[in-house]
């Protein structure tokens, strides 16, 4: 595949008329095509991903380590990315949204409807999760929500959150939208970014890295004890990665100076 | 490779024709590469896939987590997957043919055909386990065939069955033949979702999402309890995931309206 | 990457004079290229194949299951084949070497030389191995060799070694030579292969599937019972397999009939 | 991707100026793109691969075996070579740099600056993971740095680092500098091959093969007992392998006679 096809991996705008062809689009088509399809795309996705996320956390309770979560979200992620990515960018993820769109991937208008179609889909993935498994798994591990020991120290977990997100969100912008080195298997970098980045600090923090994939389980468990962890550290590390491309990483178009 | 060609992954008409090249096939030939040959490739497929499935679940006897099967199903579907995509399509699972059937992916003519191969194949690879594995581990494992927890709450089940089977189909109706989000590496975008399920559900129901694969070893080991739920969980999900692709995530082809 | 390019991926004839390019190639640069070249990546990747698969051995003693040696062996040979493929093909087995010639992808002039080579790759991997590890844990792991319990079915055990044979020389012909269905990621589908089949296998056989593999370090460790297995049972396979790929598989030039 | 994209995988040197398009790129964009950004590149890359190791292991406290590391490291390094490839090479390693000068791959003023920024970066990776875990379980794996057991046979260990260094800078050479056998998915080579490694070799000597890997966390953690051992045994694993290179393995433009 070209540079150019990877780079609309994360965009959306343009795509849509040239799929139309020779003959231009009714305007119903265009509008479901780019506005609708994405969010319904980012929903779904969203659903399935923590669905996946949180059922692997089930199926890991009293394990040691963390590989099998850690093989789910990545591979689900991966794959998800790879069937979306032409229809919505792929993000199923608040501070990817934001990345996107900051690194100049998406337009503005729809980066808030992405974020309430992601909330709503990671609600829905997690009810999902409470409707199959049995009380008591489903109990043993809250709902596949994140839960800190009471002993956990907050600015640590929200500097490891940060760290991770970080590392994805530099994943996001460098192998999807940065020309110069985007990749035609950004997906399958960002599902093992995540994968790698579970199994490095998946026993710390839970290596969330994702406010959406916080939100649904805890909405479903009742479970917010320390939840505005996994929306602080994450953006955070998103708006440094931003701050990094634009400035020292990014190609000439990317970066904002030194063209 | 081309998206037309990632496209005829999952669909088996014309392509036999333009092998042939110049000169016209003889209709022995013919034939034989248009209904025999794929057929053929249906029943060795899931051969190989139902005798490494069930013997990686005897090799995982006594171990913690689902890690081993689910990474052994999952690699076995994604390379049988690439080498006879272009012979058959590479289902090895009668939903999958049903989806790829109703998604306009392949001929009515072989829909029948496909699925008696596919359960004749799992007899056999299930036949094969049986035949180099030890009667001690063969029967702890009962042949590798899905038992249930005489508590499990078969409606809870079936449900887990239908949400893993949507998204594999989802995977392979839009990785394979929804033109605009088709993708080369379709073969182990399937792989790696059945992976990510065992993963998440594999403890719970057992992740099967394919009744061929619950039909060898349950014919083999005689072991038909609740042996339904292999069927109709998977279907529904196939059906609703045909549903969903063809009125909502679709592209102007494959959309049923909107067009 | 083009059909073209990764058929040749298995055979080693042309491609060293088109690399040549414009002028003609001196004699003993051809020779070397030709002939001594293919057989020094035949042994270098064999022993570098044979050390990374004994240690993971040895690093696995006391472990529940196979899943580290199944992904150091897998990850290691798919590495191995797409560095070596364009110069020897990559086989570092016997009956894959066998299975290459049988179906047209080598000349014969190379198999007899390839297969010492093989062997005696796989001694000096053994050796080092030896080399590296403590003897205690040398000699608890029997030195990476394969050792069946008292008990074993040896047929059981053999029949085994032939089904996982079979599938992985079916990925070889049909991936790499056979050239409607082969795939420039065969070195990938190879390797991930030989993880699936160990995962299923490798506490049963070992899942060898391979004589040159067994043949190292048995020498080093002096350990040669049941030897003849490793030997018959991937021989056999690769043969099954050929005969199927020859006879049903194969497209109208792989196939001996119904051209 | 053609064989040219993927040569300059590991090279950075014309690059900039094409990317710079019609126009000519000012002095000061020249330097920042040739000499600054590379080296930044290297730094942060080895930051974020550092913190992935060492969190890693500090996850893997108590575990059996070294699945989890041997997963992280790899997938991290895959990730990052993918998305720095095209800046700096993706190198993170002070023997990979090494390996690439003496193949011919890069700029001899690049490589002390490569070798600082790559050893910085490993020192702000363990600072951070000092940063984030408790300190109980800091200290339990000093920091992710290599802490060899008091009877452990230093010769053998460092013969082990030397063989697995060995075959790492293989792939790096092969796969990206020596055009007959380069590969567009080199970064995924090279990653995969530090799994198989450390799956191999993990327990024995950790298996680093990264003097930069190594300095770091044993500067943070205070921790210097055979130190020597992680430079000694990767360079001599660099020096033969690029001796193998140039005089055996390497096409008619890498090898230095028989042309």
């Amino acid at each position: 595949m070209s540079g150019t096809e990877s780079k609309v991996e994360f965009t959306i705008s343009e795509m849509v008329e040239s799929a139309a062809g020779k003959e231009p689009m009714r305007k119903s088509t265009r509008i479901f095509e780019q506005y609708l399809q994405p969010c319904l795309a980012e929903l779904y996705g969203t659903t399935l991903f923590v669905f996946v996320g949180c059922a692997s956390v089930m199926g890991n309770i009293g394990a040691f380590g963390v590989i099998q979560p850690a093989i789910a979200h990545g591979l689900a992620l991966a794959v998800l990315i790879m069937l979306f990515g032409k229809i919505s960018g792929g993000h199923f993820n608040p501070v990817v949204s934001v990345s996107v769109y900051l690194c100049g991937g998406m337009k503005l208008a729809l980066l808030l409807p992405y974020i309430l179609a992601q909330m709503l889909g990671s609600v829905l993935g997690a009810a999902l999760t409470m409707g199959v498994f049995p009380d008591i798994t489903y109990n043993a591990a809250s709902g596949g929500s994140f839960v800190l020991p009471l002993t956990a120290d907050l600015a640590k977990i929200t500097l490891a959150e940060t760290i991770m997100t970080l590392f994805l969100t530099l994943v996001v912008c460098m192998g999807a939208i940065n020309k110069k080195t985007s990749t035609s298997l950004v997906a399958f970098c960002i599902g093992l970014t995540v994968s790698a980045n579970i199994l490095a600090g998946g026993g710390l923090s839970g290596a969330c890295m994702n406010p959406a994939r916080a939100f649904g389980p805890a909405a479903i468990a009742n479970q917010w004890s320390a939840h505005w962890v996994f929306w602080v550290g994450p953006l955070c590390g998103a708006l440094i990665n931003v701050t990094l491309v634009r400035l020292l990483l990014g190609d000439q178009i990317t970066r904002v100076w030194l063209k």
